[in-house]
């Protein structure tokens, strides 16, 4: 019988992806999300799940669901056998993290918490966590390995993802039969300029703003470039991205580490290869073979300059590799741009 | 009338030392406290709070509270208008803090989750909190100042303490009329080592252990020093101890700081000398007139060599400065250890 695998926040762009490959793994997921950030679909489903749904011709178990509910996380414990839980469910704006700090910190913090013990009374010891880039600040040495220090963020968001690792981190030094694996330098790289790029695969343009806002709109606006002084190759920031379908898999190599008793382990999902925003608009271009304009602004304040992670410890200990260079990323996200103008809204798969 | 303050713990240590200062003050405090660390007494009054009426001569006002229970700390907001917070409840046991994270993140985080979110809905901005020395690990430099990096610590108490100054920061951040005194780098010294010694004054002796287990019992044991290899000027550990009084008296200065609407500050509340185990003991020796057996054991695992901070900004700012040195500490530390050898159980004044 298929391996349970509980996934929160699972409608969202990195969770549904993971969804996707967790199925084709051959495990069962059974998702919660409380439609924070995802699309509601028919059915009173995701639209990101009711896509997968036809395209994988299945049925995906889900239920609208709020960390921050214990008792219904104890009922869906009592439920379900879970082999592990994949944790992607949080608030995830940085900017709206400094105006709401205590928002965030009571969604992500005590939404984990709640999640922590409950997993903890029906003895689900195995995690894997999704952290964010924030959590290493201004990197001390490029590319980022497992070693870098953590927690030199200075927005809540970040902190909540840090301060998640750290209650994890705890939990498996206290009790040994926990283990979880920690996606924590790859993750800035996922969670903010990656998944900036790539988010538009699957969810609406209006959230592509970072680097260079409005970039795969393919219409007549002008996209904006956020600062052309920085020290990289031409002046404009360099981040690693990655393409979501590389970020899942990550996902399930991990899920098969968890099975070794690995305790608590970081590792980063990158390429290993960086590229500044000029790179993107070409390689932008290139894939939709239209020009891009574009504007340069000022830097925007808390940006930095270059955050690449080194990849090869995944390699090494999950044997996991991404597979895809940011060319194929820029293809696949103008196919889905150009067959999703207005993102989920239209309903189309 | 009288500005009303919610000590919330404030049976417990320096809680309750804060609530005398804070009625000789003219404040009037109203405590909460859920007894995991208060001595329960008489009339289901904390012990402390007990004999602090009887030496006053006055009534306090006390509540049996949970910060978990949010409603019931809605309810007393709602009654009370409350001028500040002086924020004390949590528990505090590093070593329990490393075996139960869970338990810990649970109330000492969503604890204060709770009180920020009550105090930001019925607009009470204003709060004093104590923190913890091990949010700085192990110290860059000596003395430790406001500028010491935090967020060093390694055990999930430590780091309680520090997500609740990242919090308590970030809200001040994101609303300009809150006000917030931190006495961060201070309480190391506070709620480590110099609670442990003066921590006796007022509470059992089975609290106090840390460099030097059993040295105030004044009984035939044998104490215990942990490590005379370091390198200090006689080997053994070097802390910054404070009477509890000037603690308490910091904590006022910190009430009248916030009326400036003064955003979030941090200060040292020390004596700005260490003292070494040795010094301590002789100390103890001179001030109860007896001679101290003890036996050199090996160092503690996460003890460091030395560790005190510098008040000089907590001088400047607050117009607090400590007025009491060792001596004073420790004849106060034996003359209530001799009136209540068995602690606050006997149930004297």
């Amino acid at each position: 019988m298929a391996q349970k695998v509980l996934v929160t926040g699972g409608g969202g762009y990195i969770g549904s992806h993971c969804v996707v490959e967790l199925i084709e793994a051959g495990y069962q997921p059974v998702v919660i999300d409380n439609f924070s950030n995802a699309v509601r679909g028919e059915n009173e489903l995701p639209e990101s799940l009711r896509r997968i749904e036809t395209f994988l011709n299945t049925k995906i178990e889900f239920q609208e669901l709020d960390l921050l509910d214990k008792s219904g996380l104890e009922k869906i414990f009592s439920q379900n056998s879970f082999y592990a839980v994949m944790h992607f469910a949080g608030l995830k704006a940085v900017g709206e993290s400094v105006e709401q700090p205590l928002r965030y910190y009571r969604v992500n913090l005590t939404g984990t918490i709640n999640l922590l013990e409950v997993m903890q009374a029906h003895g689900v010891h195995n995690i894997v966590f999704s952290s964010s880039a924030t959590v290493y600040g201004d990197p001390q040495k490029l590319p980022i390995d497992e070693q870098h220090p953590a927690g030199g963020c200075t927005n809540p968001y970040g902190k909540t993802k840090f301060f998640i690792e750290e209650m994890i981190r705890d939990q498996c030094n206290a009790e040994k039969d926990w283990n979880a694996v920690l996606f924590s330098t790859s993750t800035p790289l996922v969670l903010t300029s990656r998944a900036r790029l790539v988010k538009i695969l699957r969810e609406s343009q209006t959230t592509f703003y970072h680097m260079l806002p409005g970039l795969p709109s393919g219409d007549e606006s002008i996209s904006t470039c956020l600062g052309n002084d920085y020290k990289t190759l031409d002046g404009t920031g360099v981040r690693d991205y990655i393409h979501v379908v590389d970020l899942a898999k990550g996902h399930i190599a991990a899920l098969k580490k968890l099975k070794d008793g690995c305790g608590c382990k970081v590792y980063n999902l990158g390429t290993g290869t960086g590229y500044s925003v000029l790179q993107m608009v070409k390689a932008m271009e290139k894939a939709s073979g239209r020009e891009i304009a574009y504007e340069i602004a000022p830097r925007r304040s808390g940006d930095i300059a270059s955050c690449y992670a080194d990849p090869r410890l995944a390699e090494e200990e999950l044997g996991w590799k991404a597979d895809f260079g940011l060319e194929r990323m820029c293809e696949d996200l103008w196919r889905w741009q150009s067959q999703n103008p207005t993102g989920f809204s239209n309903g189309t798969v």
